[in-house]
């Protein structure tokens, strides 16, 4: 079963650059939105990690921009959920034009568990397990 | 005695929007900067703040834009404290061109204490009625 | 007729501080956001402004910071036209929590208007008495 | 000849998350900030490469963050210029902290040429091979 979720984003007037397209920084909002509404559907929020007592804070982070986005029109971003072995949680990101479906951004990004010591861990938490257990 | 501090900043790229100037909603940032600037010049950083147990959030924020600026030019920005009898940290800013001496911006910020279960403190906190006797 | 437009929104988690409430700078863009509503709702959209040649840049913006805004909440913001005889355009905001009702931020922002080389105009613009003849 | 320049960098209290680490959306600016650095020095800024005709957009950006940043500490950013066939501008980036020299994030960014009409460059501009030429 793969998990993937889709949010639907104008461009913000303060997001674009005097190029009047995104500027490049603006995008791990985007992603980062992306992440908060796939937490909301498949139960992964930030709030629930930091119940179970950890951070799931972000070590790698790629985006290759292959469009420009630009200010009036609106896109969809796909989140992925890409299943590992290591004690990680890996996003990939899709972003389209809603309207032409064009394929504009592409992007990446690794979390890893913290206590709340901000030790890393190497195992996955309990919780995760589960979760994993749950959305297979 | 009058206590200000001066802070030269650039603007740069990310921060002007496609009218070609700088962004309303990213003069808290240099208004910030001026704060810290000033903490770090009369002891009064938001680290130190905390060392003794309180926040100081902003409670209110006046900014008059009076001249756009742009990108690629230097500014100068003025932090003044202006004394109160209230429990309250009180600034004024000003934003200078720094060639041509314009006057660009001016500002107001009101900031008070709270304890760290986030109570409004009705009453100076000692360390800072200690740093007032100090800086008068 | 008061002109009115209500926007809901939530916290993102990187817009709240190390005091895990939201930055005061960011609020600026909740205020875009709600003005962006606004022009969509009743036809003022800053594209359309620029369609009629002219900027509306921000002069004057004062927030009131009277409850914090925490993360993993939702928020109402009211945007509300002033009518004024002056070539501005005057907004006043409110953002309520949308369980309690409690009243949270008050802001008000005041626009001019400029044309394309930048000048400010000291009448308003023919395309914005229309607007206006067409709102009241 | 290898082309590098640093820059030292203090992390601001906004930039800070409720981790009380520097979110990880904010390092797209620190790398800005160093482009800018080399960009003064060895005479490619922004302006130039607009002054010449061209944008210079990035299209891919890849951060690995090894340690985190904290608020109240500097860091210095070392930025290295990666020469290529293609028609492309290539950055790596380190950054460190500023007492202990362990190495916190590495970064790489990829920037395109386009013309006036958003067209990308498939040859390097004139412009630029006189700049290699001048700085081999």
């Amino acid at each position: 079963m793969e998990l993937k979720t889709t949010h639907i984003f104008s461009v913000r007037f303060s997001e674009v650059d005097s190029m009047r397209v995104v500027w490049h920084g603006a995008y791990p909002l985007y992603l980062e939105d992306a992440r908060e509404a796939f937490g909301k559907e498949f139960a992964l929020e930030y709030m629930r990690i930091a119940d179970n007592g950890f951070f799931a804070p972000l070590v790698e982070l790629n985006i290759k921009y292959l469009r420009p986005l630009v200010y009036g029109k609106s896109y969809r971003i796909e989140i992925t959920y890409c299943p590992t072995e290591a004690a990680k949680i890996v996003f990939e990101y899709k972003i389209y034009d809603l309207e032409t479906e064009a394929l504009h951004t592409t992007a990446q990004s690794i979390q890893v568990f913290m206590d709340m010591h901000y030790q890393l861990l190497w195992y996955k938490p309990d919780f995760y397990l589960e979760w994993e257990a749950q959305h297979q």
